[in-house]
């Protein structure tokens, strides 16, 4: 067996030691004669399964005890609908910052839902090249809630960090950057992420909520929508999707013992620097349309002079064990997705690949 | 490694040669250096492993041009919700039949969504022991559909077969049999399920909806809760619960490779006539309350003279390797669940243990 170099964009590579652990005990976990997938979510063996997981989550992130934590199906795209759902009386107002496809699809979603404003658009001639700034935002103070998009997976660019917005609470969808780093949650009122990026399979949704918001949700939206359903019965109103929080637990196991987030935070930065600084040192064939300072740890996109040369780039790369290169089908171009579970070899081998591939040409 | 004889209501027993499937491909799947996980959604692998679950379905269960197969999350619970949500417009009112605790709480939903009166209510004195025949059924001809469960996991009853609800749709929950055998889906509006009794893990939730119904869904709900955005898009609209849908892909070939619905119905007969063959042999101390015509197929619920010898039979069957036999907390006793996946063998083990154990009382 030989693993590649992934770097897929989401469903994104995993640790292997995550991987073995699942495959050592697929048949039969801890001796209790089944696999973790024949379990009942509410026996003793997932239940400490679960509970772990959570912790870990709480612990990693350093979780206040202001928020709670719940896992929930339907990914990132559930929760654009769910959140205006949850939050959103009549008369209110949501903000919505659009630094990308993911953050138009939140406020076209929250638009269904009720009433939503967009408090900046980065969009120009198409394409998403910044972050805004503080003083690009339009923001409501009347407004329930902003929602921002963390980090844009398809046009590479990431917040460096949250906007001050007042009193009114931050909701972000992190599904493609939690738990990069440490960050500060007390003044966010909700982060949400899809799993399958940087801490387990798709199929899983992890949402940081402040309680508060739990309790002044709306009552009158169907049971399974709300998250207060959730947050009393500790996510197991209904049956949880038992091997993507199992995957999620064996991951989060292993970050705490690679040192956490800072670690974590340590390591993403070193490989981001090795391919902006491989795209840098040859201006003339690679090409980051990116600001600067917008430019994501996660998803380093740049483009060839042609998308010929693209296309060869990609597939001579993957010759060389690195897959996952190419770049979404809305823009094109290269994409080098670089969540946790990537590893420093793979940039310094990707590094090398574009020094020689430029100098052939 | 030992297996037990498991007898979980759900998430339940798989079979065998499906799980080790998934472990030995688990770190690298034909060849491709990566794991069913870590695969794109969008690439090939993951394409082939979707389009062949879908076709796996529609194979078995002898699907009808006339309907879509979807893959969705939140399973069943959510689908409570979700139902009333695409096909109940103002004014409009559905039907449900209840017949036991989910059938109840889809009940409540509806209810959190529109209007819904019961058709019947099979309850007394707070149980459910037989399913209503049709001259029990009290249907509203202008119902928007009429909502079955059809095999209730709690109480230990199922439907024979479907009833005769005229020019009304049928909506059915089969979380807990479908694919027990074939089954004709032509006056079946929408067929859902949670995939983790009988096809599966959890986090996967299979619909099959008639396409006109997929057409008169309301647009006026988030775009995510509209079955026409899964079906426009085969179910690949957001980043479906791969893992989930290749297990199942494993579990569906199985099922054909053995016979498909017409062999699994036959073994499903005869394992529950072992066991009803064997409560029936002592009634003085093994009870069955359910009423014989509604006796389900799936889940064989019964009691012993008293609830200390209930935990007596739980912890002794468990000694030898028979385990998840406890009944639900809501109705105590003892439950054996046997779904297509659980073995001839295993259900003969257990007659045979209930036999050796009131003797020995």
């Amino acid at each position: 067996m030989s693993r590649v170099m992934n770097f897929n964009a989401g469903p994104a590579t995993l640790p292997i030691a995550a991987l073995e652990r699942a495959r050592d005990e697929l048949l039969d976990i801890e001796g209790s004669g089944m696999s973790i997938l024949e379990h009942s979510h509410r026996g003793k063996t997932y239940d400490a399964v679960h509970t772990e997981a959570l912790a870990l989550v709480r612990e990693l992130m350093a979780v206040p005890d202001t928020h709670d934590i719940l896992f929930m199906q339907g990914g990132a795209s559930q929760q654009f609908a769910v959140v205006p759902m949850n939050l959103l009386a009549e008369g209110q107002s949501a903000d919505y910052v659009l630094t990308g496809s993911w953050s138009k699809k939140a406020f076209a979603e929250a638009k269904n839902v009720g009433k939503a404003r967009a408090a900046a658009n980065a969009e120009k001639d198409g394409k998403f090249l910044h972050i805004p700034g503080e003083d690009e935002l339009e923001l409501d103070s009347s407004a329930r809630y902003v929602h921002i998009t963390t980090n844009n997976t398809i046009s590479g660019t990431q917040y460096a960090k949250l906007p001050d917005t007042g009193s009114v609470p931050i909701v972000a969808d992190m599904s493609s950057d939690i738990m990069w780093r440490p960050l500060d949650l007390t003044n966010v009122g909700i982060a949400y992420a899809g799993a399958q990026k940087n801490i387990g399979p798709s199929g899983v949704a992890l949402v940081i909520i402040n309680k508060a918001l739990i309790e002044e949700g709306r009552t009158d939206i169907p049971a399974i929508f709300r998250y207060k359903t959730h947050a009393d019965k500790d996510s197991l109103y209904h049956t949880p999707p038992t091997f993507g929080i199992y995957l999620m637990r064996n991951v989060l196991d292993l970050v705490k013992k690679g040192g956490g987030l800072a670690a974590q935070e340590k390591k993403n930065r070193e490989k981001a620097a090795v391919l902006y600084s491989a795209i840098d040192a040859n201006p003339d064939f690679y090409r980051s349309s990116i600001a600067k300072d917008s430019r994501s740890m996660m998803n380093v996109v740049f483009n060839l002079p042609t998308p010929e040369l693209e296309a060869e780039f990609v597939a001579s790369a993957a010759k060389e064990g690195m897959v996952g290169l190419k770049g979404h089908r809305s823009v094109g171009g290269i994409r080098a997705s670089i969540y946790n579970a990537s590893q420093l070899a793979w940039v310094e081998a990707l590094a090398q690949f574009m020094k020689t591939f430029a100098a052939g040409k």
